[in-house]
Order: C-alpha cells, then sequence, then structure tokens
C-alpha cells in the first residue's frame, strides 16, 4: 500500500504542513485512512451536543460579529474562576506569543530548548537576542530551575519563556517549581509560562500557576484553548497576569480578535465543563497507553511525557526523516518529525496522544519499521552511508 | 408592544453592542422580531449549498489547524486575479489595520472624516498625530481630492488613510480620482486604501485599485472579506500592495492568523463565484431601493451612498439616540446611531443595506417615528428642552 504523498509539503522551515494540506494531495480513499499523530488534538471534545447546536446555528454564528476581547474574558474567567480583569483572549496563543514579543519583549530572551517553535522564531524575528538553554535527553528534557536561573543571570537576559508542559518534549515542572523560578527571576522585565499543555498533564492537581500570576508583578501565562477543546482550527487561547500587564496588552490587540464560533464555545463551556474533564481524563489515559507501547519498540528511547504527546529517539542507524516519510507513505500514519526545531535533530520525533486503536497501528507500523529500516540501514552503514549520524 | 432592551449596553465608546449580546437580553419570542440595520453584511452570501457543506464537514474544519498565511493567500489571489505575493491574509480588516498602523504609521497619519472607529482611534490609541479632515454634508460627505492633499501638506502627516467608499457616509471616489490622490502623495510613507465596502459600490466597473496597488511604491489596500461574503462572525479580511510591503507585514503577523472556517471559505470560492456575484448585484439593489425609499421619508435628510449602507441625518427636533431608543424599543430595528464616531454627531444615523420587506418595515416605522417624536420634540421645544441642538 502506497499514500503516494506529496513529501515536498515538508520542505517548510519551521512547521509541518496542515494534516488538511496533506490530506487533500491523495485520492478520497487514502485520505480516509490517514491518521494524524502530528497535532496532538483532543479527540473526545468538543461533545456531539455542542457539534450539533454549532450546525444548527451556523448560518447565524458567521453572520454577525463576535464581541469585543473584554466581555469574551469575562466569560471565560468566570468558568476558570479567574479575575475577568487578568485575562485577555487571543486569537491563537500564537497571537499572545506575537503581540508579547512586540509588546514587552525589549531585546533579549532566554528559553530552554527544544520548544514550541515560536518561542525561538518569534524573537528572532524581531530581532532580539536569543538564548537558548539546553534541555537533555540523558535528564528526560527535565529543566534544571537553579541551572536555568544562573544560565539568565550569565547571559543577562531580560525575559525567560518556559513552556510547562514542555512541547515537544513532555517534561513537567511541578508548580512549587514554577513558583520558585518565579521568585528567584522576579526581577526580569517578564517571565512567560506557556502553559498550553497542562491540562493534560496531571489527573488531579494541574500545576498551573495561571491563578497566582494574577498577583505577581512579572508573570504571564499563556493558555491555549484549542488545543484543549480539540479545536485547533478556531484559533483561541488566552493569557494570564496581573490586571496592569492584561491591560497593557489587551489595549493593544486587534479588536475582534476572537471569531463567532470561538465566543460561542467559551458561552458554552460552563454548561459542558463536566464533559470537558471527563475528555482530558481520556486523552490522559491515552497518552499513558502510548508511552507504554512505544516503550515496547525495540530501537527506540522513549522520554516520559506529561502533556498530551511522546516524545522519543529514534536509533542512529535509522534518519528520523526516513521514519516518517515511510510511517505516511506506507501506512499513511502523520508523525511530527522534530529536525526544524532547535535544539532537537531530526533523530526525534513526536507523536500526539490518540484513541488507543490508533495507538495499536502505529505501534504495530513502528515495530514492523524498526525491523525493515534497521536492515536497510545496516547495510547502508555497511556500505559507507551517511545515514549514521 | 415593547422589546425590553437594556439599553446600557449603548454606553460603551466607539463601537456598538453586537447583534448577539443585544439580542441575547430579549425574550425568544421577541428576539427573532429583531431586526439588524446596524452591520452592513451581505444577506445573499454564502449560499445554502455551501452553508450545508460547512455543516457537514464542521467537526474536520474546528479538528485541524488552518494552514499559514501564504499558501491561503495565493489561493484567494488567483480568484481575485492578484499576484499571490502582493497579498496578505488578516484575521479580519481591523488586524490589518492595527499592524498597518504599529509598523508603518510612523508619527502622524491624516484621515478624512466622519470613518471607520479603528482609522481614528488605532492611531491615537498608539500615540500618533491624527489629523483630521471635515467631510462636510453640504457636499454630501464626498471627498474633494485637491483639498485633502493641500490639507496633508499642511500638517506635514506622513500617513495618509481612505474610505472608498466611505463609511458611515457612503460616498465614492471614482478610481482615477483615487489613482490621482496617489500619485499627489507618492512621498508619503504609506497611503492605505481602505475598500472594506467597494464591492457593493458599483454593479460593473468597482473602482478598486487593488490591482494598480501592487506596483505602487507606498499604497496598501484594505480588503474585508467578512463583509463581502455576509461572514462577519468569521474574521477575516486581507491588504494588497506591492511585494515588499506585503512581506514586511506577513512576517510579522501572527502564524495561523487565518482560522480553518476561514480558509475553507476561501478555498470555495472560485466554485462559488457566480453565486457571489449575483449576491453582491441583489445587495446593491437593496441598497438602491433603501435609499429611494428613506427619501420619502419627511424630514430625513438622506446622503447618497455607494456602499450597502444609508447615512441620513434627523430633524434637529429629534436627537438620533432618541430615534435609535424608539426604534429599537417599540419596532425591534436595530439602527447604527454615529454620535460615536469622530467628525459626526448623535443627529447621524446609518442603515445597513437589507430585503426590500425589512426596508418597508423600517421606512413605516421611520414615518411613524417622525410624526410621534416630532410632536414630543416640538413640545418640549417649546418647554425650553435643550433637545434642539
Amino acid at each position: 500500500m502506497s499514500f503516494n504523498i506529496d513529501l515536498s509539503l515538508f520542505d517548510r522551515k519551521a512547521h509541518n504542513p496542515s494534516f488538511g494540506s496533506l490530506r487533500k494531495t491523495l485520492k478520497p480513499e487514502m485520505a480516509a485512512k490517514l491518521i494524524d499523530f502530528c497535532v496532538p488534538v483532543n479527540p473526545y471534545f468538543p461533545t456531539r451536543g455542542m457539534l450539533q447546536s454549532y450546525k444548527e446555528d451556523l448560518a447565524e454564528i458567521l453572520k454577525y460579529y463576535p464581541d469585543q476581547n473584554e466581555p469574551i474574558a469575562e466569560t471565560l474567567a468566570r468558568v476558570m474562576g479567574l479575575d475577568p480583569q487578568s485575562v485577555v483572549m487571543a486569537n491563537g496563543s500564537t497571537e499572545a506569543i506575537t503581540w508579547i514579543d512586540h509588546l514587552f519583549v525589549k531585546e533579549s530572551i532566554a528559553t530552554p530548548i527544544p520548544t514550541f517553535g515560536r518561542w525561538t522564531d518569534q524573537p528572532l524575528e524581531t530581532g532580539k537576542r536569543l538564548e537558548v538553554f539546553q534541555r537533555l535527553p540523558e535528564n528526560n528534557f527535565a529543566l534544571n530551575t537553579a541551572e536555568f536561573v544562573s544560565f539568565v543571570r550569565k547571559t543577562r537576559a531580560r525575559t525567560a519563556a518556559i513552556c510547562n508542559p514542555n512541547n515537544p518534549t513532555g517534561a513537567l515542572l511541578d508548580r512549587e517549581e514554577v513558583l520558585h523560578l518565579c521568585r528567584e527571576l522576579a526581577d526580569l522585565d517578564l517571565i512567560i509560562v506557556d502553559e498550553s499543555f497542562i491540562d493534560f498533564s496531571e489527573l488531579e492537581g494541574i500545576p498551573s500557576i495561571a491563578a497566582e500570576a494574577q498577583s505577581l508583578t512579572n508573570v504571564i501565562v499563556v493558555k491555549s484553548l484549542g488545543k484543549n477543546f480539540g479545536m485547533h482550527g478556531l484559533r483561541f487561547g488566552y493569557t494570564v497576569s496581573n490586571a496592569e500587564l492584561a491591560v497593557a496588552l489587551r489595549r493593544k490587540l486587534p479588536h475582534w480578535n476572537v471569531n463567532a464560533i470561538g465566543e460561542r464555545v467559551i458561552q458554552d463551556l460552563e454548561a459542558n465543563f463536566g464533559a470537558y474533564e471527563a475528555s482530558r481524563r481520556q486523552v490522559i489515559a491515552d497518552r499513558q497507553y502510548l508511552l507504554e507501547e512505544l516503550q515496547k519498540v525495540d530501537g527506540l528511547r522513549v522520554f516520559p511525557s506529561k502533556a498530551n504527546f511522546v516524545f522519543f529517539r529514534c536509533p542512529d542507524i535509522i534518519p528520523g526523516a526516513q521514519l516518517r516519510d515511510h510511517l505516511i507513505e506506507s501506512e499513511g500514519l502523520f508523525v511530527r518529525e522534530c529536525g526544524n526545531k532547535i535544539g532537537s535533530s531530526s533523530q526525534y520525533i513526536r507523536i500526539a496522544a490518540n484513541p488507543r486503536a490508533h495507538t495499536d497501528r502505529l505501534v504495530g507500523a513502528l515495530q514492523r519499521a524498526m525491523r525493515s529500516l534497521t536492515v536497510t540501514g545496516a547495510l547502508q552503514a555497511t556500505a559507507g552511508n551517511a545515514y549514521l549520524y
């Protein structure tokens, strides 16, 4: 079976092609078989009832302007138990990142790597000095906060950004560690804590510092809604900070930056919070299962993860890009090869948590691939091929 | 009949409450009767077929990331007959306006007023010097380009922004006049031509300068898609300029700033362009009918319009806010009182073109209001009341 994928789609620099673009290159019968392990998305939300009501009301929703940032933030803050003054809505967490860089990152930013591409590429694009602190595979990519604080001091960076849990590795700091970091760096212009995946970290006691950020002087927490609620297509996210920082950000953001479907989902959250909580727990169970199953595949080095994805290293003999291309061409399984992330390499692959049946298909395919590609790789290595790197 | 509207919703500074917020304050049976003359929206697009397909595919559309700015712009440029390098997608024209101000408006901007609120408020919010050039009712708010050029020279503004057709007055410059203006101001840092409503200007020969802007050195044309395609809730728009300006803007905009439904609509445009063209023509016919019918209402001074709305002045004896409140409370008709626009006053009201049956309801209501409010106003004026202003 071959999916005849247009692999030139993967040539873009920092991000993979959208699942939709990729699928459009396929014949319908193959497109239907494609499974996305690239984008970490909650497959159990929104509920059928929510989706049905959006379909019914779609003409109305599309027709009329959404409300402004503040009333939408008020609704969300009520559900999240936050002060409405602390919450700013964004057109995806990426809009928040872009504006935070633009408004508050003065000349330098320190960030542990590998990380979400926008935390390295965005400040570079606007001419900031980027100081990168390498997370190490031998520590399972865990962040040693004392070492990171020393690094910030040494580099004299005025801003720091951390992802918690980290993307793409899944490493998590607990709440006390993050708060300790914030106290140690209380003199910086700004500390950004990107909690886009934190809802999928722990069943109980999610280590978010959003509540605490409201009373800290220099902390902005960035949150994703698309990722949590299984609607990446919608583009919505928010920030939590003290009211002064929130006002400074809100005043600069484009008006009506949240679209009307995003607004509607936020209005529906309170009534559907139980279903969301159940979906979140199921995703955590899926990630746990994915982690355990990947650990059974010979040759992969799988790292612990507290996010809705799992990060692993391919054996040296198999280039990650080759494994990715093989999985998509022969099996229709779309995985995230992380060679275009600073501080990662093309040996690393990120797998989004999926329902068990999908995971089983992937793990079976990986086991087959390890056997066939290892043989090929060994032969090529023997022949002096450059694949060993 | 009374709609028991929560009029405190109108207290916000520069923009009216969303139609949705307003409707939510009403009982369902009254909400269903409310007609929106506030937001100028194309009621004949998207087609039923498009809407049906969005409903069918909604789960998929919501689930996956949209593509990045460039591939979406390529699709749109092909349909519009523009160079893909000239086109930049935005999360509504307001996002484009915000970033244009941020990136390219250095210290001063000149703009004719009254205009779309973001063209005055946005530069003021970022501390720019705003130079306003008053359009006059005695000229039907037409822009005399020679006088505007002199004004720009006198004020030494480095940027100019014009709305064509103008919002809220509906006054239109023809293509040659706009191009002449651009030639006269070719030494400015930037000229912005906001063509958000231009598709509703003329049946034939829409006077857009988008094609020409591609080869001008200092011109950005701002276009709305939500307004054209009857989907304000979606938030999508774009800019057209030379490739260098387009790159400068595109590189700064947040990634994935167009949501997946917006992307899908753009993908569907080519196949539905005939239906869009028919919808555009019907809206122009509706505006023409609205204009003629409003001219029959005693006491209103109605201005010529080449947009999908009509602007009129209430008689001095009837304050615009009183007329607006009366229309919404007694008749369920939501109109745009323009007192919060710089260069307008609360005597001016903007009416969005609607299907004929709606227009007939409005015109009937206005005729009744003119009679009843004129009597009240006259009595109050006689009693020395301050209503006469």
